[in-house]
């Protein structure tokens, strides 16, 4: 049961789909003040209650314990003090064990804050402007919620299956060369690979929509030479537009006003990647069309996926700012500098990108209405998504195309998923990406995945195998680092084998994989939960901040903590153990309800397949390249019917749009009870 | 058994204090190489050997899988990519599963790198420079190998008895009268504290030995206004002395020659707290003596006890590298920055505090050999304690002074302790500060503890309760927090008798800390280990990351997760755990070897006893203010004796430094079958 409140006069943000009427009770689900700034509801937690959601955000899937803030951020330092990342999702469920539970949206695209106990251990807080739309939702549990929820934002997008596959990333393929060599490092050791993302290296001076000829010389006969060895080529689209003379963008782009301006109503300059650059309206719908047909360009050459990067959007520095802040540490020159002068020059310096002064002296013009920035900045990559997203729609009406976004804010799960932006080498940011999914996956964000290895810092050969293990289950699957740091290809490492091997348990899992995040998107689902959602009955259920239930079928507990060999488990019921040293080379094992401490060698992959569940495997030929080779008919099953298992197989030619399945969603059921090895 | 090796022409740092002959056989217990920068000694490491030491620094108690620097940096980011801390602790042990494990001390004042498997799994690089003694150890076992490590490098500083107490600090207490709320917030809850620290606010413009008259008229009158509530008062000292003119210790140090000095023979610049300043040249004996002896001044006024900070040394700029800096600035000034370009203007601000560039620039006289700062740098700290404590016994031959310090070097231990510097208010580094326990314990550092509650960052509510629970077995008991963070105080929360009824714990069990603390000091050994020095036959034991024996008769498992009401732990043996919801409300109960979950909440403390073994608990008044409460006469017992268990308790006037027992170690033996409740 949804019922919507509204405050003041929102902007219509377009994250809901479901046209509800208003409310006609005030709004009581919890305490309503308005203050100053606006509103601020509040209640009481118990001990026991937990709170889900928020989306991208940091902590644990659990979100007490500390203050959210949903503004969007380019920051890469994803540290426990970190209060907003890239996206802004807005939706949480407080989940009680006295009284009712329910769901609740904060449709505002301006900051709005969550305090979850933070401040006082039992207060749930949340500060939102004065102009917003607030949903609230009860049901009959999580999931119901969850999917209640989803029904009213609109069906997930959907990619391209062959972005299901492995996928190959850096910062620094400085050219064609480097990445013929990244496809023949994976293919010389017989390692499958779907994708090679090309990151901000490719373009002609940091320019959008154009690729430097040098590094790229017939660029659309080297897509064409890569999708002929199996390989997509990714190329990032940056929000900021170069400010060039003679460079058509920049030249179309303010000779047709579809960049955001300044107080004075000059085109905003805001420095990023190629220097100082304008920003493209993307709130406006005719910049929006406009920017989005770029892609075309790109798409004529053969480029079927894009991500969309610095849309929050980040700024280096504006060119005012960087004038104050010039003549502030100019006015230190030569004095002796104490503590609160050095700090002040420090603080000049390092405030410099992602103002909010910045954010607060350029406009959009929504239809003709002018609003400043700051007060819809939540919306902006949201939006540069959606420009895609609707061009890609005229520009190949019936074909997926891959598309995610570091910025979101709820609404933009129907154009394209995210990735979790820039994270690090560190074995807590494995553990957060495993938090981070079921989270994601309430807020609508269905393909979704963090950059495997981790994007600043070194990885270690242990760290890059243990987040493999888990980032097997994630949809996008996409080993990503950032220049300067140690190389990460997984052929750069020893023990290649262990992984390869793990790398073709993807594939070999990828047909019940595929099933179970096109059924959730289909039906509104969430591909990853919390144990909690699947045993509501189960009281350590809720303790449980390092395993999730994937599909329908079965629970992972991936190690993340280095130097282990194993870990606990909590087996909310009977499951079969399955472990895999290879896809091949694979035993099974009933364990019993409870605790368990399980060895996981660096090597192998575990999971759980519930009670009367099971999924496919397919047989994979020993040189499998991509996920074209991953044979339909060729499936194998593991199962644990206690009864009987069933397992709805959903197939589909992978790249159309109907999302219809191939014949018929397939229904296959074991019988008999299965207990091997 | 111990030998010796010398490459080059080492300097003598002081950190071994038994004579030990060259060994007569070429170094072969590691691989070894010349390099142009100095050895390399390089070995293998089977999958299963674990890697222990290295004092302070980042990651867990198996420190394979990271690479470690010893070079002593103020920087407060203690991330998982942090390859340095404040200290520079050169000892490890290779605890081999095949084949004999070793210790190696690498006595090298300079940069010293371990590479513990993080660039390669499988193996043990250290590189050091071309001047350095090795120690190598062989031993009957992990604790063997540590007695004769800490018997080479000599016993550790034993404070007071009152700084076991609990203590308060933080940035921002501006004035005697922030003192005394602070004092009065404590009583008035009747919750004890044993000490108040001053940081840098109580000083005149930062200058080291100064006392601000107005924020502290008649400090003199005000400390014994506090001991006489029971109140130790523990100033802050800086490295850096101000340049001031008619600043005696200034003007001293000038007229003495007790500087370092620049390349040109002048006293060398750099800027801390206090703005620009000299650094007293510790390493210089006659400095030494003269800077020791201005710690005279606090102590007449009362004080007993100080913490030595910024003594890496911390240097947040150089003239000649600010004015370099400025330069460079300034030439950005009106360019259309770039990438490249903005980062070099951040890389030129964030690179002015402690750089290397600095470290190179100024020297020491060493007995008349003038020595560049950069070859000994890791030494500052050590000596700058080394000042202070020899002065104390000048001062106040029979006392025992707190004393502690920031940076360190092995040597360092037998003049004071160290805190672990700017750690943040993060679970992660509730986590860490128990990981880094024992290995400081190895390095001959028992006077420690983290910073309660995090010294960075805002404090919840729930992070403070659990760091207590974890810090009441910490001999350095320390709430401190940094200026602009939530005031974590405990009388600032909700819950008090919560933080009660913990804080009571600690002061109920001293006499057992107390007499493990002594035992450990006057014995060589180590307060807290790894389950794997108690149990060395246990093969999980070496897995567990999160649990300490402390002392002889106890294992504590602490939580160290948000929202967590429970946690895994592993039992190497059947052990009598005790719960605790405050002194007087305890439970005993049998719990038996293996795999566990334990339920543990917010206020209570839960404990383990080993198998025959006990410990003395004492019961307090309800009104105890300080470690003076503690009635040696009622002492009650808890013990596990399946056959019997004994205790040697180990008592004196806690003050005096004869370090020998008030009566005799007092030697109780408990006879029944102890299970109770």
């Amino acid at each position: 049961m949804i019922k919507k409140y509204t405050f003041g006069q929102p902007l219509e943000t377009g994250a809901a789909v479901q046209a509800i009427a208003a409310h006609s009770q005030p709004f009581d689900l919890m305490h309503l003040a308005h203050t100053q700034d606006g509103i601020c509801l509040s209640c009481r937690m118990d001990t026991q209650d937990v709170v889900y959601g928020l989306g991208e955000q940091m902590r644990g899937i659990n979100k007490r314990g500390f203050s959210y803030v949903s503004y969007a951020t380019d920051d890469s330092f994803h540290t426990e003090s970190r209060h907003a990342l890239y996206s802004a999702h807005n939706f949480l469920i407080l989940n009680r064990t006295n009284g009712a539970s329910f769901g609740i949206f904060i449709d505002d695209p301006g900051t709005v804050v969550f305090d979850v106990g933070e401040t006082q251990l039992d207060q749930l807080v949340i500060r939102a402007g004065k102009d917003c739309v607030i949903y609230t939702i009860e049901g009959n549990g999580l999931k119901d919620i969850v999917k209640q929820f989803r029904e009213l934002i609109g069906r997930s997008y959907i990619p391209p299956k062959w972005a299901f596959g492995y996928q190959q990333s850096r910062w620094g393929y400085a050219c064609a060369q480097d990445i013929r060599n990244v496809v023949q490092g994976y293919h010389g050791k017989n390692i499958p690979l779907d994708a090679v993302y090309m990151d901000i290296d490719y373009m002609e001076r940091f320019k959008d929509f154009t690729v430097d000829a040098e590094k790229f010389p017939d660029f659309a006969d080297f897509v064409e030479e890569m999708r002929g060895q199996g390989i997509h080529l990714v190329p990032i689209i940056d929000a900021g537009v170069k400010i060039e003379e003679g460079y058509p963008v920049y030249e179309e782009g303010v000779k047709g006003n579809y960049f955001c301006k300044d107080g004075d109503g000059n085109d905003f300059i805001g420095a990023v990647w190629p220097g100082r650059s304008h920003f493209p309206d993307v709130l406006n719908a005719d910049a929006r069309a406009w920017f989005g047909g770029k892609y075309r360009v790109l798409i004529e050459q053969g480029i079927d996926g894009f991500w969309n990067d610095m849309n929050e959007p980040a700024i280096f520095y504006s060119d005012q700012n960087l004038k104050k802040a010039m003549e502030a540490i100019l006015s230190f020159k030569d004095q002796n500098l104490g503590l609160h002068e050095f700090y002040q020059m420090k603080g000049l310096v390092d405030g410099l990108s992602n103002s909010e002064e910045d954010y607060k002296s350029f406009y959009h013009n929504m239809d003709g209405v002018k609003i400043r920035h700051d007060q819809v900045h939540n919306l902006y990559g949201y939006n540069m998504t959606k420009a895609a997203s609707e061009a890609f729609d005229q520009i190949a009406p019936n074909k997926r195309i891959l598309l995610f976004s570091r910025s979101s804010y709820i609404g933009m799960h129907r154009y394209g998923g995210i990735w979790t932006g820039d994270n690090a080498s560190w074995w807590s940011h494995l553990l957060l990406s495993i938090q981070q999914m079921p989270s994601l996956n309430m807020c609508g964000i269905l393909y979704t995945g963090s950059d495997i290895g981790g994007f600043g810092g070194d990885a270690t050969e242990d760290l890059l195998l243990r987040w493999l293990a888990f980032g097997i289950f994630t949809p996008l699957m996409r080993n990503h680092a950032a220049a300067g740091t140690r190389e990460q290809e997984i052929y750069q490492f020893g023990h290649t084998e262990d992984f390869r091997n793990i790398i073709r348990i993807r594939y070999g899992l990828l047909p019940y994989l595929y099933s179970e995040f096109m059924k959730c998107a289909l039906n509104n689902e969430m591909y990853f939960r919390p144990l909690a959602f699947d045993y509501p009955q189960d009281t350590h259920a809720p303790q449980v901040e390092d395993q999730l239930m994937v599909g329908d079928s079965i629970m992972i507990a991936p190690v993340y903590k280095q130097n282990a060999t194993g870990r606990y488990v909590w087996l909310p019921e009977d499951m079969l153990m399955v472990r895999m040293k290879s896809l091949e080379e694979r035993t099974c094992k009933v364990v019993e309800q409870g605790h368990h401490y399980v060895d996981i060698a660096l090597n192998e992959v575990v999971f759980f397949v519930k009670k009367n569940h099971m999924l496919p495997v397919a047989a994979l030929d020993d040189d499998v390249k991509n996920i074209s080779g991953i044979d339909a008919g060729r499936y194998e099953w593991i199962g644990y019917a206690e009864e009987a298992a069933e397992y709805v197989l959903y197939e589909d030619d992978g790249v159309s749009k109907e999302y219809t399945p191939r014949e018929d969603w397939k229904r296959i059921i074991l019988a008999e009870r299965y207990l091997s090895n």
